[in-house]
């Protein structure tokens, strides 16, 4: 039986939508009342687990579950050990730096050396300003990043964008792009050479409602 | 202006009515309406920010809050450069090693040497194997830590328990306490001694509330 593991958030309903079109049915996962965070599907052929974003790759990169759905920022941060297979066009974000409206900096490159960068992120903005030749301070932060600013903290800020709104309500605006992200169909790279449980299927039926 | 910084969740009710004792009204904070990450108390002589539990540290570290209220688990997990200042003896909870109610293990030293422990504890879950001489492999997930024996990743998992219900849930049992946790009174170092804007009177009025 196949294994797949399912990002909790802003990726899960397009996730099960997916599944669901190859005629695998996790929609319990979207009952609010479920508890449950494994569950097969009634066909017995494939299961699904419900993890945190974060903790898709290391379920497939574990090989605890052959299949995965992860947003390529998440790929890219984690620096994940998995076979990122396709890209499944939902889920469109971008990470971005980002500065107070009221200050004077308009690209990365103008932000002082040594300044600070509040990031949950920490990985892919050290990656930048290291490519620019900028030194910088990560401040590492788990949520509500826009603080940094806000308080005097920070500087700038490297976080996701997806409709600006969070920018905008904290008198923030975006000046460069690190990357654009979507989701991604991840695997098992060994489950995957060895086309264990007929990945191979599975794996082609996505691929063809993705590009119909 | 003292600013103080509050963790989101669990202790964050016992966090505010805590301030309201010494005079200080941060219940805004527990509107969910709210959407206001910084207030200013009405008598204008401290503001508090809104953070993740985690993320406290940082903002005392970095002297943006001159106070904060961190579990004792996010400190030692962190190793933060904090004035641990006053057990506040609330948010009781400890952090453990669970197991399969099934194995055979029942205590950490019968783990299998390199086998597999999840956690989102990561440096405290390493820090307490090696300080029993048992090489272990870390699983880093970052939530529902329970499913790591469940899909068989992992032979156990370091968590936090509080009334063990997730456990029992889950089919597995404590069988090591690592260390004990409450939620702990921090001040930013440099400002404590300095005594900037009279900390020393604010705690001292927390401190006589929780001796009394």
């Amino acid at each position: 039986m196949i294994t797949i593991a399912l990002p909790k958030g802003a990726l899960l309903k397009d996730s099960i939508e997916l599944f669901k079109q190859v005629g695998l049915d996790f929609s319990l996962f979207l009952d609010k009342s479920n508890r449950q965070l494994q569950i097969t599907d009634s066909t017995k052929t494939a299961q699904a687990l419900l993890v945190r974003a974060q903790d898709v790759p290391i379920y497939v990169e574990y090989g605890q579950a052959q299949l995965g759905i992860v947003g390529y920022d998440v790929l890219r941060e984690k620096q994940a050990n998995v076979a990122n297979l396709t890209d499944l066009q939902f889920g469109y974000c971008r990470l971005s730096v980002a500065v107070p409206k009221s200050s004077t900096y308009r690209r990365s490159q103008e932000l002082p050396p040594h300044g600070r960068v509040a990031s949950k992120f920490v990985n892919s903005a050290l990656e930048h300003f290291h490519n620019i030749d900028l030194p910088i301070e990560i401040v590492p932060l788990s949520g509500s990043v826009e603080l940094g600013p806000i308080t005097g903290m920070s500087e700038a800020i490297v976080d996701l964008v997806s409709t600006g709104k969070t920018l905008k309500e904290n008198g923030l605006i975006e000046i460069d792009v690190l990357y654009e992200s979507t989701a991604r169909l991840v695997a098992h790279p060994l489950s995957y050479r060895l086309n264990r449980d007929n990945l191979d299927q599975l794996v082609a039926k996505v691929n063809k409602i993705i590009n119909d």
